[in-house]
């Protein structure tokens, strides 16, 4: 099949999964679970056979050994998988929530319902599992999904992907392009270009590839490249605190985008905070580029560059600035981080809450360390990504990201006619039902309909 | 001033903007609104002499009439337009909403409150009306904006952004990059280009400028480019209601967005429904362009081609086509129409509950005209704009697609390792009380905090 048929072929599937119920849905989801868990040794050769490929490339070096572990989806991990999939059943359908009800007039209904966006196009490195994870989401919230994994998990990706279609055509309603797979950069490529076709492209991996699709597409991009993330330690802070913020947000689990690279100090708090957090930072093994007023009070410091303030280390690195103001911060923050997650420490309520109005990030935060900004730690129950956009969704998304929203509107043949100057006024009264009429359509018309 | 040096500017400001609460926004609208006030009769000269250009290139055939017509600001219009500010004061705040909140833990509460886009880059056309219009919305929403308006309204909407930031410049804490005017198309083109400086672009004006827009910017672009809308009449249509609908939905206003410009008829309704719907369109000036099947039921009709079905007249021109059932409506509205307003009417509610949820427009109606999909008329206050995107905001769109949200969370020194597995547990309990401890900075910083 071309890319474009494939495109189609979701476009046709997202229109049919729109109307599907919650039942049917989670149906789908239940035949899933079981299609994956009979073709569990099926899919345990096919991961067995990409891992065997991946030691040789990690011994002729072609390969990380971080990245060649995270292929493995046999035992435990896929226990793992399975539960993931309870977990999506066990959540709220996304679709049909009432966001805005409006009576225009008696017997003139608007309802502001909850959708589907349509077709998603995932593009993912590495991790054989988020093949399960895009799909079943995807399956809850009645988006239609193009799956391209990465090539070290190519046989188990199409092993996953066929287990995953043989619990779809279980399910009657569901249609068999709900979920498909696609293999090759070339494809991904012609891909990119189907705008037509296509609502919307969440790459899930490295900086470079985000950076790659937001360069070579039209169709909106939900995701982040940079996470260049700041703590800023008010003049205010509790030494404690900071400390404690700090070393986490930093070196608790350094390579993820949610760590922390910059770390911005009061001038009045150099020497009250820095040198027992110095301390510690260099007991978790951080090593810290200073400013020149920053340095004196951090022993075993080096100095900082320009540079170093713009970089994403994704490693036990921070980068250290003295700053005379919260405003200097702020201003820093704004101009140099990536619009991710930024933390203050302070214990001046107002000075945090200038901080949280103006720093202009997706998650801002008050005496919290930085590595908290996650769907799952927000309570969102699963994360499709984190977003640095500055529309649709931002921060942590979870499932209320793969829906946008229609307008329901019932009438009795009501004209705008009725309305012109002079004549009906319109009601504009807030309805409080939260459901319209029947705010899911059956999957079928009785045949016996006259 | 370089286009650059405009947009940052205007970044500078929506940092600013985003801080201020409700009160200094409506003290700096009425500001706004006292400035025009003051500022009539200059701005009325402005305006009289972009009108008598306008009038010699009518005269040369150079500008339409219609559109000559459009530029006039003075006498009863400018009333409208001081009004029109006083409604964009009386509007709720769209800023500081808090759409999800949840305790993560005894003293580390999460709340997802809604902030400003950030820079607004707007395009339109003729009326210089809207210069005042989104101006006012910007800063409602406590976005920068930079506008570009048309050639011919060039001194008018000088007077009158003049007028708009004399009325800002009064209101401390207010920054004087909030409203900028740029003029040329040199530099939209330039404008386009600046991704990293500016949030959204919204073209308002003809098809063909947003067509053009959206294929020369990476930026988000909120606007619809078609509105090929469809009414369905059902087999099960009350031939009454149905051609109350049609008429309405064709003449009613035939040159703007939500007109319908394609009628489905399913063939058990034609001999029923369409002599009587034919003989009041003919009525009101419509030409039908009918297909073999529904041709002989309409008297007077001419024979259709395929590029009918996919034409936005924009005029009294109506194509009609026989389906065989409701999916056929919906498959042809879903592939020929442009996602934008379609409407059904039937008196079968489970027929018209599978065309709502299955067709995949930003609006959907049953026995309603499509002429009703518009932001005064759903009740939302003001209209920002009408979307046909599939994220951020779809269909009529009002102050709250101007904004989206941050992530605040309000901790005490917490740390990601201390939920480490086998340590605490998060508590994701829902917060009912819908504002976070202070969900609007002030607006500066006490001088004496020690």
């Amino acid at each position: 099949m071309t890319i474009e048929a494939i495109a189609q072929r979701a476009r046709k599937a997202a229109w049919e999964l729109a109307a599907l119920d919650t039942e049917t849905k989670n149906r789908a989801l239940r035949a899933v679970r079981a299609a994956l868990e009979r073709s569990r040794v099926e899919i345990s050769r096919a991961n067995a056979a990409d891992k065997r490929d991946a030691e040789i490339l990690v011994d002729s070096g072609q390969l990380s050994k971080a990245l060649a572990k995270r292929l493995d989806i046999e035992g435990g991990k896929f226990d793992g998988i399975l539960s993931g999939v309870d977990d999506v059943i066990r959540l709220a359908d996304p679709v049909g929530q009432v966001g805005y009800a409006m009576r225009l007039d008696h017997g003139l209904d608007l309802y502001r319902v909850s959708c589907p966006i349509g077709v998603l196009g995932v593009i993912f490195e590495a991790r054989p599992d988020a093949a399960v994870q895009i799909s079943t989401l995807a399956l809850k919230s009645a988006n239609a999904v193009i799956l391209k994994g990465g090539r070290e998990a190519e046989r188990s990706n199409r092993a996953l992907v066929e287990a995953i279609q043989r619990g779809i055509a279980e399910v009657p309603g569901v249609p068999p392009g709900a979920v498909q797979l696609i293999s090759t950069r070339e494809e991904v490529r012609e891909m990119l270009a189907l705008d037509e076709w296509i609502d919307l492209i969440i790459p899930r991996g490295s900086n470079e590839l985000v950076r790659s699709i937001k360069d070579s597409t039209r169709i909106p991009v939900l995701g982040h490249a940079d996470g260049i993330c700041a703590v800023y330690i008010d003049r205010a802070a509790d030494a404690e605190r900071a400390a404690a913020v700090v070393v986490d947000s930093k070196a608790q689990y350094p390579a993820v985008c949610n760590a922390t690279e910059t770390l911005l100090v009061h001038r009045e708090a150099l020497s009250r905070v820095l040198p027992e957090l110095g301390r510690r930072l260099r007991e978790a093994g951080v090593e810290l580029r200073a400013d020149a007023d920053s340095l004196p009070h951090l022993p075993g410091a080096i100095p900082s560059t320009e540079e170093d303030y713009g970089t994403e280390f994704l490693d036990l690195i921070l980068a250290v600035k003295t700053v005379g103001s919260v405003e200097e911060a702020i201003d820093h923050i704004n101009r140099h981080g990536s619009h991710h997650t930024d933390a203050i420490v302070t214990e001046d309520a107002k000075v945090a809450e200038l901080f949280l109005s103006r720093v202009d990030s997706a998650s801002v935060f008050h005496n919290a360390s930085t590595r908290f900004a996650d769907g799952f730690r927000y309570g969102l129950g699963a994360e499709v990504g984190v977003s640095t956009n500055k529309t649709h969704a931002r921060g942590p998304v979870g499932l209320d990201g793969l829906v946008i929203y229609k307008y329901r509107l019932y009438g009795h043949g009501q004209c705008v006619a009725q309305y012109a100057p002079g004549k009906r006024k319109f009601l504009h009264e807030r309805i409080e039902a939260a459901t319209p009429p029947s705010p899911q359509a059956p999957n079928e018309i009785s045949p016996s309909r006259p």
